[in-house]
């Protein structure tokens, strides 16, 4: 209603046009009148002096200034935020102490070096009761089945293709294996996170121990994660913690003939002179999940990335965080599935959907939902909890 | 290509359809002999034994004896893991107590009750290069309003509306308060959050601090939130860190008539025998932000929540999580709205879209992607960094 206080777009050349016009400002009088109309008039308007940055621009210069008190405040509590997050890189140090027994053992179970006793491996399956209710015709037939295998079936060592398995599970590593990869990652026997020293820069270093292979000679191939934990000078508010800035590889020394992270191409050169057609061979680059030490290097001489560099240095980082956060501490959830299946629970819930579209009628954008979060949005809770800490996907 | 080789759907009363089987079947063993096809027959099959829990069943009753290992293992990290989120408890705890000081001059700089001093309150935009870009005149413009204002401007106490203006702009408590709580939460002067105390079970309270006023007795009003921090007993591998469980408001002293979160409303009721109407008024629910102290309790008696209940009790925590994590300790952020376009920046980018049409092209399902990642669904990073610790949303 408010448009029609504009006189905008009447053509003046035009008696018709004035008569309109003239109509159309009477109109705007009646309504103008109409107290419903001005307090929606003015709700809008307030609407608009609402919005956070215009708001702040129209109060006095005294509240200003106390608002940059308020602000100097909040860059010395992201200065403390600091110092707590690597209190927690601390603590994490510590735990990872408290881990590796579990871990080890579990390396010996997968490698086969160890049999588990009949306490350490038993199990009762959580979906034994799901089982029983899936009807007995079908157990029974897969109990046959098993009981007919067992006879003979092999014994292999260990868990075999343990660490393999996962790669093909985790969509996020599944994507980057070749086929030329598989063989090679066959040979994988155990994934270790190492924490960086106290008082040395925040960063850790994702170990692949080999088993003896054909392909190269290392036992261990590295790569090191470089962290950050101080609010930016330049943007101190960003604060949210530790970050991933940079990370390094390792060298692989590839036996001969073995290196699947290039491929030899043939080349035709023509001699300028004499024009004599020469056959050369060349090596490029060739996809392959070993590129994974071989990364790019954050800028840290001033230049600065491309965006497909950038996009690539930030995938790797999300690759290495994975591992750290979520694939060797739960290994054997990823190996059997259910820490995939397991986080599907916590999909978005369908229910906010009605709400958004409420959301989209007051004319306002989706694309901030995550950011100033309305409730209608909210689905990532399960059974009536609510996680107060989570890793970063 | 598979489904070529299956003879279902083929009725059998008509000798034209005996006749399309025949042919059916010829093209099946032609196709079938095709080595292309094949191979992709078999890769279908070997795709399909690939999903991770028919995989492991397929296994020898001995690996599957290792891999029970791993998870009792498993369960022990968990519990391993629940100790160490404890301590981060404490840490936080710890904390509290360090940025308490700053928290307390956030308020007295708000209230009023004391003046920051010039040098508390220098402040360097990081928009000032941005500002001088925009354009000379008009910074000239917006100067001279401005020293045309200081001369006239009031100089109200403190930062008047403060917490409540944080409450305009956060879209999830915006959409909680009505027009009559407005004047209420004008007299909201400070949030503090309160740790449980160690050895007590894990707990924070969210104290609203409310000046004098007109509407209720109360200075403070307090929600308490309690969470858990240990694997569950049926579900350990689900455990990721402390959840809310559940929380308890209070009882606020509403002064006569002025109680927001009730309304009076007239019924008319007719009495059986006589006949007669007489009209009685009943108090009913009202909507209101003050609803907030008056939560539903998770059940505890077995009895459990229906699902319009569990949404309100997990739309309850997350909101209770947001003052916790978010509003309390970057309110200033909240009230500049510098928190909330900050925030923006960590959109989804739009580079993965093109991978993820590929993904759909295999016939992969768009809903697990958040679950398990593909590096091409990653968005969420910045400038060649990626965050370690994040807070749930």
């Amino acid at each position: 209603m408010a448009d029609n206080s504009s006189s905008d777009g009447v053509p003046s050349d035009s008696l018709e046009a004035a008569k309109n016009a003239s109509n159309k400002e009477k109109l705007t009088d009646q309504v103008m009148q109409n107290p419903q109309v001005l307090a929606a008039l003015q709700e809008r308007l307030e609407n608009v002096s609402h919005t956070p940055s215009s708001y702040i621009e129209t109060l006095p210069k005294a509240v200003k200034r106390r608002i940059n008190a308020l602000k100097q405040l909040q860059v010395k509590c992201a200065h403390i935020e600091a110092k707590f997050y690597e209190e927690v890189h601390d603590l994490e140090r510590k735990y990872a102490a408290l881990y590796q027994p579990l871990f080890d053992k579990r390396r010996e179970f997968i490698t086969g070096d160890v049999e588990p006793t009949d306490a350490e491996s038993e199990w009762h399956s959580e979906n034994e009761e799901e089982d029983k209710l899936a009807g007995d015709v079908k157990n029974k037939v897969v109990i046959a089945e098993k009981e007919a295998a067992t006879a003979e079936e092999p014994n292999p060592k260990g868990i075999p293709e343990f660490w393999f398995t996962i790669f093909r599970n985790v969509d996020m590593l599944s994507e980057l294996v070749q086929e030329y990869d598989e063989p090679i990652l066959k040979h994988l026997q155990d994934i270790k996170v190492k924490f960086s020293d106290p008082g040395q820069p925040m960063s850790f270093v994702l170990e692949f121990h080999f088993e003896p292979n054909d392909y190269f000679t290392n036992s261990v191939l590295t790569k090191t994660y470089k962290m950050k934990s101080e609010p930016d000078k330049a943007d101190p508010f960003s604060f949210e913690g530790p970050e991933i800035v940079d990370c390094d590889g390792c060298t692989i020394d590839w036996k001969k003939g073995k290196n699947v992270t290039v491929k030899t191409i043939k080349k035709k050169q023509k001699h300028k002179g004499r024009g004599t057609v020469r056959t050369i061979t060349k090596q490029v680059p060739n996809d392959s999940f070993f590129n994974f030490f071989s990364p790019l290097k954050a800028s840290g001489d001033g230049e600065s990335l491309d965006e497909d560099s950038e996009f690539t240095l930030a995938s790797d980082f999300e690759i290495g965080h994975f591992f750290r956060e979520r694939i060797v501490p739960r290994a054997v959830l990823y190996f059997t599935g259910e820490a995939i299946e397991d986080d599907d629970n916590f999909e978005e819930g369908e229910e906010g959907e009605e709400e958004d579209l409420e959301g989209d009628e007051e004319g306002e954008e989706d694309e901030d939902a995550e950011i100033n979060p309305k409730v209608s949005d909210l689905g990532d809770t399960q059974q009536g909890v609510l996680r107060c800490w989570t890793f970063h996907r």
